[in-house]
């Protein structure tokens, strides 16, 4: 606790030495599960109002990098899917009841002034994250008392832009679903055709044509049958199937039309 | 010249107070004619390699804002479309040759202290404009010797990271285009079926099924049959279309699959 600290007063006093001004990332991390479309959201200390993980940019790093750190230390997980969707510069967007001098002072003890560098106007990269929620032990941060996920229908209420950050993130995730594979991150290794049907049903909020749909992934190579099969009690044991893995990453740099 | 000169070195002076630090824009101005797609580049004094328009944010307005202001300045037309892409902050995506403590001394008169905030690291958000370039006044700006149209297939060497840039642009352009209508901008009020699809075809680079095509963007109410007919000597005479602009708006917003 008290290296956090220290840290944290590092942060406050030589920020600019070792982090871009202005400009920093938010990251709304999706949780899938079966048919669940989740959001992870903090809630700060003292506040009932909730934001999206987020940090600042180091001078040494990318902004992707920013990103990806910011989802592994929520999640616990390494090599998540990340995407860069917007950026979001209205003036005054990070104004708040969050930073504000008095609430710096509080956490920290000392006097912040008005033109600190916490308190400037900041630019926010917007990234989103696919995650399999019931693979992910949350992890808050500093100031932070949750850390929790929310579904994507019902969510709570949230601080400065970050509702429409999420909106946007959606989005952005259903138009890459139509030109980009996705899948890996979110479904067992071995999976059935319902079930990766129902993953971009999900995300998609709508029904799409059974065989269509697996034709499309089958003719891009996308998806490969197994010779196996998943045994359900009481049905029809449907055949096991499994990415392409050479393709898929082919299909996620060079882009494709998927469902 | 002296009022630019002063302008120039306030911003060098006092920058930080009007300006974001860290973040800039970047805009790829694509110009469309006939069959042909160009992009929009300008060469700073005593260099041999071109860059993009861009500039700085200021902290009152949006990076949306300051990018309109410089494709406005650039192609002296307004209201154009313009769209956000992708950021890029690879660091040491700005240290070259263009930006050194030298170069500014040598255009501003002053000893520029290594770090002088326009030496600092800069995380850039791209945007692209579509212009129709018969339209297109072109205006470099200050520290500019020239500003001009080059084709997408034959780009000159490019300073910085931007060479990435138009192609991160154009993979995006291609993208919305299946999602969002585009041509409002590009074609004249009153075209023809094969106008329209040469527009896609050339910012595609493929041949598109002419009757699907047509069929589409009619069926979405995108575009209206008119009962008027352009005369071509020697060919068929063939209908003209308009766009339906409220249908084409909402298009815009909400998404919708095009080609």
């Amino acid at each position: 606790m008290i290296d956090q600290l220290a840290e944290i007063n590092e942060l406050f006093i030589n920020g600019p030495r070792f982090y871009l001004q202005n400009v920093s990332v938010d990251n709304v991390i999706f949780g899938y599960h079966e048919k669940e479309l989740k959001v992870l959201l903090q809630r700060p200390q003292t506040f009932t109002r909730w934001i999206l993980p987020g940090g600042f940019i180091k001078k040494t790093e990318t902004a992707e990098s920013a990103a990806t750190r910011v989802a592994s230390q929520r999640t616990s997980l390494e090599n998540l899917f990340l995407q860069q969707f917007k950026v979001f510069s209205k003036p005054g967007r990070n104004r708040d009841e969050l930073y504000t001098a008095d609430n710096l002072k509080q956490l920290t003890g000392w006097d912040i002034p008005p033109d600190h560098w916490m308190l400037q106007p900041f630019v926010s990269i917007g990234f989103y994250t696919l995650t399999e929620f019931s693979k992910v032990t949350t992890n808050g941060s500093f100031y932070m008392e949750e850390c929790t996920w929310w579904d994507i229908n019902a969510l709570p209420a949230l601080m400065f832009d970050h509702a429409e950050i999420i909106a946007e993130a959606l989005k952005a995730l259903r138009i890459h679903l139509v030109h980009f594979p996705i899948g890996y991150e979110l479904l067992p290794k071995k999976f059935t055709l319902p079930e990766i049907r129902t993953l971009y049903e999900t995300i998609l909020e709508k029904e799409l044509d059974d065989r269509n749909f697996s034709k499309k992934l089958l003719a891009a190579g996308i998806i490969e049958k197994l010779d196996e099969i998943k045994k359900i009690k009481g049905h029809r044991s449907p055949f096991l199937y499994k990415f392409n893995r050479r393709v898929y990453l082919d299909a996620l740099k060079e882009g494709m039309m998927v469902p």
